[in-house]
This record gives C-alpha cells, sequence and structure tokens, in this order.
C-alpha cells in the first residue's frame, strides 16, 4: 500500500468513478477520457484527473484511461480486490432490504450475519441466512464481520454499537436515526435518508419558482452513480 | 425567493448543518459559533462561513449564529417551510421500511402514496396508506406528489419513473440499482447503498495498515448527520 494520503473527499469520489467505468465496461467501451469520466461522474475533468493522480494514475494523452486498468486501480485502492462480510443489526424491514440486496454480493459486500433481540425472528431465515441473537454478536470472531450495519429503532442504536465495537467490528454503517458515538479506532458513518429528500426539494422549489436557474442535470448525475 | 445562486456543493451541506442545528437545539443550546457548527458537520469553519453567506446570513461576531434563527433560514431555503408529499413505488422491503420512516414525516416530507403493481399487496395497508395499483399513479393529482420514490426492481425502474414524470412529478430519487433517464426539467438523485460500504471498507483497511494516517474521526463526521 502506498503511503500517499488520498484526501478524503478523493474518497467520496473514487466510488462514483467505480461505478461509472462498470457501466462503461458494461457496454464494452476500452478507454474512457477525463472529460466523458467527468461529465458521467457530475464533476469537473480537472477534478477527475487530480483525484485519479492521488492514486499515481494519469492517463494516455490523446487516448485516456483504459477502463478495466483503472476499475482494478481504484478498486484495488478501496479494499475492494477481497470481499469484506457485513452483519446487519436489526431485522425490521430496512434490515430484510438490505439483506436481500443484490448489490452488496455482487460488489464485494457479502452478508455473512443477521442480528435481531427479537425472539420470534431469531432462527427464522432471511436471504438464506439464519437470523441469530444479539447476544451472540459476542461469540462472532472478529475477522467475521468486517462492516456492522445498524438498521435498529434508534433507542438500541447506541447499545449495538457498543456491541459491534466489543465484538472487534471496526467500521460502522449506521441507519438508526440517532447519533451514536464510537471510539476513535472506529469508523462511522451514518445514512440520513432525509438527506436526499431535502437536497431535492431545493431544485424542485427552485425549477417551479426560476427554470432558468436550474443546472443542467448536474445534480442529478452527482448521484448518478 | 433571493435571486443569489447558491452553489450545489453548497446545497449538499445545508441539510448537514440543519440536522446539526437541530441537534443543538434539542439540548437547548441558543447560539453556535462557526466553528461549533463546523466540527460538528466535518467540515471547517472558513466554509461554513462561506456557505451561510450564500443565504445572505453571517452570524454575529463574538456570538456566532442563533441557532434557531439559522434553522429557520436553511429549512426555508431548502423549501422545508411547507411539507412536499412523497409518493413511493415498490412496496418490497425497503418501499415498506422508508413508508414507515418517522424521520420523513417529522422532517416535513409526509408519504401521501404507495403504489405496487402485484395485485396481492394492492390494497392491502401499510404505514397507515392503502396501497393503490401502479395504474392509478396516472390519475394522480400533479400537486399530490412533489418527490417520487423508486423503490422497485431494477428492470422495471425506467417504466415507474417514465409513470412519475407522465403524472406530473418533477423531483425522484431512485434506489433502484440502475440508471434511469428522466427529462431535463424533472431533478433526478440516485441514492446507491453500496457506496457507503465502499468508503468505510477505505478508511477501514487503512486503518488497519496504517493507524496514523486514520483521520480523526472527520470522515465519520462528515456523514453525522
Amino acid at each position: 500500500m502506498s503511503g500517499r494520503r488520498i484526501p478524503d473527499a478523493t474518497v467520496e469520489r473514487l466510488p462514483v468513478y467505480l461505478r461509472v467505468l462498470h457501466d462503461l465496461a458494461t457496454t464494452g467501451q476500452g478507454t474512457v477520457s477525463s472529460e466523458q469520466l467527468a461529465e458521467m461522474a457530475g464533476v469537473n475533468a480537472a477534478k477527475v484527473r487530480k483525484d485519479l493522480s492521488h492514486l499515481g494514475t494519469y492517463g494516455t494523452r490523446g487516448v485516456g484511461y483504459d477502463v478495466d486498468f483503472l476499475s482494478f486501480e481504484i478498486a484495488s485502492r478501496l479494499g475492494l480486490a477481497s470481499e469484506t462480510a457485513v452483519a446487519i443489526v436489526g431485522m425490521g424491514n430496512l434490515g430484510r432490504a438490505l439483506a436481500n440486496h443484490a448489490g452488496f454480493r455482487d460488489r464485494g459486500f457479502p452478508v455473512s450475519n443477521l442480528y435481531d433481540n427479537d425472539e420470534s425472528k431469531v432462527g427464522t431465515e432471511v436471504a438464506g441466512h439464519v437470523i441469530q441473537h444479539l447476544d451472540e454478536l459476542g461469540a462472532v470472531a472478529k475477522a467475521d464481520i468486517g462492516i456492522g450495519v445498524i438498521t435498529t429503532p434508534p433507542e438500541v442504536a447506541q447499545d449495538v454499537a457498543d456491541r459491534l465495537v466489543q465484538a472487534g467490528v471496526r467500521a460502522i454503517l449506521n441507519f438508526a436515526p440517532i447519533v451514536i458515538a464510537v471510539p476513535a479506532h472506529v469508523t462511522l458513518r451514518k445514512v440520513d435518508l432525509t438527506h436526499e429528500l431535502q437536497v431535492l426539494n431545493f431544485y424542485q422549489q427552485r425549477e417551479g419558482a426560476d427554470a432558468a436557474t436550474q443546472p443542467d442535470g448536474s445534480a442529478a448525475w452527482l448521484r448518478e452513480i
């Protein structure tokens, strides 16, 4: 692994480029210019070139980037060369939806464990996995869970996060609508489902009031990943 | 509405500030410095001041920003002063999870309509709403749906998007793992559930390889909204 530090903002965009490259590969396109990649990712071309230079990748003048090689490089840097097992805690509708999400397995994040504290759910099967009791989380081997996903009601989310940390999980994705705290060595991200609606609402109301100031699809492209 | 153009990047951060301000208000804090707001939002203070200046808001030297007033201003700019009704198409686990998500209603996005094309689901109730057949989408009044949310399987997502556009919906949030196209007057955003896992994975692997280069929680804070 290179000692070069990749800026956080670049890390955020790498999955977007990866998705665009995947779409290009699906259509059989072998090379891509920074301009095309930029347009499809919703950023400007200078930013694409700068981001990719952090990977030590510069493309070929007049040709661009090799789609397959660039995909491989980005995936490697994101640690996607090997699979990362995901445990989901909270088997309500959202937990079930994520457990059934084919995109996770297809993109290197197989679901390995499902947990709930509801006795009526424990022992039943979702997406081919038997739901385990939350108390069994302590017995899991550290290496078995790369990322813990919390899809519980907010009032138990902190307790679940504590249990995940206790079990040795070092990366947590929190869908519960509450702020939770984790030790510094654990990486935490939160998904706020309302965030997207708020941003959409901004553009929708502006569109209604003044169509001329609507950006030409760039906001849409930004997340069209 | 001011004619001043708010940069897209600022629009993306406004919901983050709003959530932080909400958390501060909950704890009873009346004013907030740009530094504290910045730290809690995971950006730097200069960016906060710049972002808020786009709203024509500059705070008071030595005091900071009034929490309630700033919340009101941001909410107004995001168009959150009035409610925006949300229709969800696709009543699988994800659609049900979103229909039951209390955060939508609490934050100004009441769910108004639920649709599916599965006859066994049509007529049943989720979160107090009767699921309607997709064919009834054409009969809905334009004003009744501010945002359309697509939670269908990928193979029907484009057809659903076309029907939403046909019904007059001008803002679409797509959870289906596929690229869909909409006319230029419609704002489209896509939620990629794997994106968060990929970014988490990057920090998790780097943490494992070289703990010293781990940013001190800033990546976590960025999405701790």
